[in-house]
């Protein structure tokens, strides 16, 4: 199985699978395309059908889109936990995840993932704020009704943390002021071996964007 | 079970769990609470928790979003069809559904689902043209490679075409140009009784849009 991701420093979409996959010890192969370089959407075409990344490839099925590989995998793997056992936390996680994955749009246009950054705060405006206050009211309610098996939104560490991973960088590279459970949460997400992983591969890639062209 | 949903006229995201119930046989009460007016807010909150429309209510489980209430029912009625079986297929349908739950902000920006309009053309310019050329561009490849078994998508009508629904809806009200082989996949979308049902209902609610708020 391959996994064919973009730059670890900004691909924000492609860290949600890889996180997933090695929290839960899914063994793939990983494939890495520079963005943003000339000859980046040719190279991509070669190894993602459709254009894509992230992709997963497994076998004669090409699987795009961060969501979608999800569920493939927890088809794949019904044992491994990549979503909640338990009915009602699933549903849930499967809601919060999917509102991840369509929304927040000011989020995410103001605060680009990019793990090379140092924490430093942003001026955020009222419709940032407002995709904050829902984020943190829904890690709050996931972790008060399904969270108490362990420091994770629903317990054990499922498909729910991979898709809120990126949030979790964003807001602590633009000094996002959360509330302390907030904080646990994010400090739970950063301590694993994982995201240590992942981002130091992101501080190691050769190709960046300049320093002028990040965020103040 | 209960889905709530906003008006049948505007909300593309009720349309969603609303036509892939309906088409599927599943049975469900539904819950209307018009959007738009004074007051809309607190009556989404009384019956759906999270204050989002569509909700599916089963007993003491709440889910919200479109796509979350789709994979719920999907685990709970495993028989149904919701997804296509075969492997391949599955995870094609499931990319090209997150495709749509995440993205074409464009096209849904510049052609917002109105089912009162009588169909006729506007100006689409370069962004929302790449998104028509994109979502006719999935339909064709899960025809071609999926779709031998029926006119939908994936062959029988599936949760992937529940995702489109909308879509096929402002193509159509918006006289969007599009090939030969996506018209006919529009054409047995819109021959469901469940399509019709819906349309009737949308043009039959009180409250509705200015005319000279469509969209020109």
């Amino acid at each position: 199985m391959k996994l064919v991701i973009g730059n670890k420093a900004y691909s924000s979409w492609s860290f949600r699978p890889w996180i997933l996959m090695t929290v839960l010890g899914i063994p793939f192969e990983e494939e890495l395309v520079p963005l943003y370089r000339e000859g980046s959407a040719e190279a991509i075409r070669r190894v993602s059908p459709g254009g894509k990344v992230p992709a997963l490839i497994d076998g004669d099925v090409v699987v795009w889109e961060s969501l979608a590989i999800i569920e493939y995998l927890a088809d794949r793997f019904p044992g491994r936990g990549i979503w909640p056992a338990e009915t009602a936390a699933r549903a849930h996680a499967r809601a919060l995840s999917t509102e991840m994955h369509a929304g927040f749009q000011a989020l995410r246009n103001r605060c680009p993932m990019n793990v090379r950054r140092a924490p430093k705060a942003v001026a955020l405006g009222p419709e940032v704020e407002a995709n904050v206050a829902r984020i943190v009211s829904g890690w709050a309610e996931a972790r008060e009704r399904f969270g108490s098996g362990g420091p994770f939104l629903y317990g054990a560490f499922s498909a729910a943390d991979a898709m809120y991973a990126p949030v979790v960088s964003r807001f602590h590279a633009y000094a996002v002021p959360v509330p302390q459970s907030a904080r646990a949460y994010m400090d739970a997400v950063m301590a694993l071996p994982a995201w240590s992983a992942w981002v130091a591969a992101g501080e190691a890639e050769p190709w960046h964007l300049a320093d002028s062209d990040d965020v103040t």
